[in-house]
């Protein structure tokens, strides 16, 4: 493995992703035929924040944070630090002092595969994080690893650059070159989720409007009593 | 496996239910000898609510919601959605849309083996949800499943029209026909609670109360002192 | 296995102990060189409690909690009660009940490899608990166990009367002789932490702070353009 | 939690389970529609064994295996011992000298959701075991738990008395009132699969002889080059 | 998500390929700077095989086996089936009349994220499996995926005729584009292990030949005798 | 923490400890009262292997197996090498080349709670190890850590030159003070193992032998028919 930073990787529109993270996870994970969510093992530390910023990458050895400080200087204002390990790792390689020089260089937020410690320093700094463990087990800067490279991370390839959005529901990551269409399909699903909101709201079946009944019919499923199922 | 929609099941008296969930579902499960009891991986979005219902079972594939629309017409107020897969699976299965059409119907909570998404808005319209995960994963209408059959879930078999009680510590069932038990047995073990409540408030052990101390010393456990221990 | 309950334990200053808790664990466990912290899943059921005390130690066997009632009389003002078992379990060994008689005697909270139920009550009570889930399954009172001596949680040794703290960044524990050395050392850490928050708030880089750029060099870590890299 | 010891449960006729036996677990599974599987985490200590039997069903609290005792005097020839605890429980619950026992009564082989331990023993004896774990941890007998109650292990219900498959690919349940059923499908399904055995030792596709190219098409999945996928 | 079937992509040399395999998994993970592996969640269903081919890759929706069968069309002799899915899933997309398919085809093994089933025919047939699990929960046919698009199991990013090495360490993907480089520095890694097992079998220690006292002082370790260490 | 290698600490009587390890882990687990027991996630790469040592014990930073070089010179014959990381750590830290050191120095085997690798070659080597996983992934050596320190391994606290003993049940720890009870213990279990044997063989009941008829009615388990039991 060649260990490198590299400099000023091309980034996403922060105005596209900004939109992109006002939409939400669930509705551009579904926008995108289904892709790019982060698995659910990386849960937010704070309740309720949303965000959206362009992806700095950081792949680190395990135990080991050498990298994240390497990866803050190409950070800029508006990117999401997503930081993975070569094998798993759940130590704290992440706080509140990062958190500090990342707040200052305009990053808004967190993402790793790894611990984070200081949460209530955090929560209270309203720095927003998602990540796989508390822990405040401390680490080395002993082992190089690389900065925005292409990296692994909750079963999706992230590459530098790539929209990375986050809220309640978790994580997802929006490649650079599907942004365009992520947009224009979360506006179609917010404006048919709308509709379907309104409809529900007023007593119609999924069933109904999303023609399900001659599907449950197809595939033989039967209605039957209480009765009849007993016997 | 028979895919069916059972129509109508028998269901739980709904003023037992209420009373029962507000004894919470420590003390039934304890008045109930231990027994019906979800296991610890079922966990609130939300801290502090308590319900009681009646169960709609709902059995899909993996990755797939269908049966879930089946269901929602089977529901009555005062019932409790109950969804669990034929395989694991974390995938959000539920959302905002489908807790709309199901407050509009009086459910009063959902209790799934899965992933559930958008916690915010759930949260927002007070709508409980107990899962075994939270993820954005989107999910497709393909495979045919059934809705009011007996079902596992957290390790429990749960019938149609069972009772359904869930709070911050967790989920239980209590089968239909246990439930005049389970309020009688419920009422003792809440008094009985009470007294020791106010016994330990001032000062008496657990281990007088409840006669333990002849116990220890059946047993064989023996008191030493620090010093002895060392030697 | 002898099964005891040893009396009056030596325990740690419980004044020198408060101030450690002040630091925090994140600190606390960085200025012993990184030692002495129980792993992730050991999580806090309540949000921002911080609490230091004396180890009670308690070793019960699985789905039964006879022996924490033994443990209550060996409590003091200022004691944490620390429970594991001989083997896993997530049962719900403690509650509210157990909280109220520990409360009566001044013990500051609960840390336990196994489950807990009565949380609402228990953040009702402001009842600190640190456990491995949340459970409402009951116990018995049947099998043998021991009280106040060594025991293995979260991948640490634990003697009774050590330090113990716990916040929302996990539990560790300090042993009682190295109590002194990590004030010393805390109270050092905590000086070179302000100092580097300020500099990170007026933009200085970690990789300049602390020496890193040669560190990269060394390692081999090579700067390269996003366009080189591609190619 | 009413604990009891059922005598003479009516069981699965054992030529027929034996049968099915034969046809293997990933066999009838399918025959029954996809039914019945307990989960995987349930392997075998031994590779190549495969039996059919009827399940004596076994309740133990966790750390206690006081109802194995019990459960082995209602033991006959050609039944399996299934076994699982009122919370998860990875102990050694189950060791050579229970074998020893069981083999004498005829019984077939051991399911246990526990951990079972003297494995060199057990393959020795050819007494063929699917557990969840292997650990030596021992036990008590103290606590009740029930025999031949309806059991919950892998996510199914279990009744005494049905037929329970086990080999290299894991254990199954079949209820004994679904054994007719499971006969004829796994026949048929016998049959089919050794013509698809044969067609596809001939080169034939499966999307030729199942008809999955309209399938793919309806679906919308494209054929695409190497070279345009690229662009 | 677009859903398609790339037909004829490149293909990494199967000459090379073969001369990885024979270097073993562990011997060229390490020759390429510790990258590549794929996560210890992989095992082998059988021992002592040793395979190496190019990747085909599949991914399924969970629970849904349509694409496999879809991509064997797309196999040539040389290649590996490497099978994920969209999100977790242990069920069994994979048994003997897929490897029957397979071997016709000249296929040499599978690599799966999901179980398999048929364990027994497939170490009979030796037909190679690595696997996250062994079910026999089968599968429907019901919901679009792609062949032959880049896909991430265990970690790692795999693109279609990339090699796939796969022995009893588990499982590694080479890029096409790094095998050169793969090839070379394996081949002198071979050479300087086999240098290092002389000069061990002869006594030598790594201490010495890899010149590791000066890192040791380095790094501030002391040696004390047991009588000072207790002190 | 400060890191350190300890040299000549004192051991267990080799002759004892080969002694315990032919009467097995579940044996001398039970003899001991049920203590010293490693987790059921330490598993063998072997079938039927069966050690007894005295243990090296090595304390590594995840990802990093300095120390291991450090440990091989302290190693004695008859040692056992017993590794374990400052947090949880998958990767293989450990291969044939180390095995070939230590068999040279005759060490009888490797316990760790990392993985391994070169398990195809640690097999033909008849190098015994229970490790938690088997993983290629490669270390660095570059953080220090410590050798012959107390250490914590699957729940069990382990000080250098204590007797470890493994075979196909598991890993165990006797405290170097217990050997002698153990033995006396040990011997005792054999022969009423032995004689239950021979009863168990000859048809007795453990209900009989055991005397649990009465603890069962204590208890108050009841025994009823299968009809009594449906009404």
């Amino acid at each position: 493995m060649r260990t490198v930073i590299v400099t000023n990787p091309p980034r996403a529109d922060l105005a596209q992703v900004g939109t992109l993270a006002d939409y939400g996870v669930a509705t551009v994970h579904e926008a995108l035929g289904r892709s790019g969510l982060l698995g659910p093992h990386l849960r937010p530390i704070q309740d309720g924040a949303r965000i959206g910023g362009t992806a700095v990458t950081v792949l680190c050895w395990p135990g080991d944070n050498l990298m994240i400080h390497a990866a803050i200087e190409q950070c800029q204002p508006g990117d999401v630090l997503v930081v993975t390990t070569t094998s798993p790792c759940s130590d704290g390689l992440f706080g509140e002092l990062f958190a500090t020089a990342l707040q200052h260089r305009g990053v808004r937020g967190l993402v790793t595969g790894t611990g984070v410690r200081d949460v209530t320093d955090l929560r209270a700094m309203n720095f927003p994080v998602w990540s796989a463990a508390v822990s405040a087990q401390g680490t080395v800067k002993a082992t190089a690893g690389s900065v925005n490279v292409p990296i692994v991370l909750g079963g999706q390839t992230i590459h530098p650059g790539d929209a990375i959005l986050a809220d309640d529901d978790g994580v997802m990551v929006v490649p650079r070159s599907h942004i365009d269409r992520a947009l224009r399909s979360s506006q179609a699903r917010i404006e048919k989720e709308q509709a379907s909101r309104e409809a529900f709201r007023n007593g119609q079946l999924g069933l109904d409007r999303y023609n399900l009944r001659s599907r449950l019919t197809e595939l033989g499923v039967e209605y039957v009593t209480a009765e009849d199922y007993r016997s």
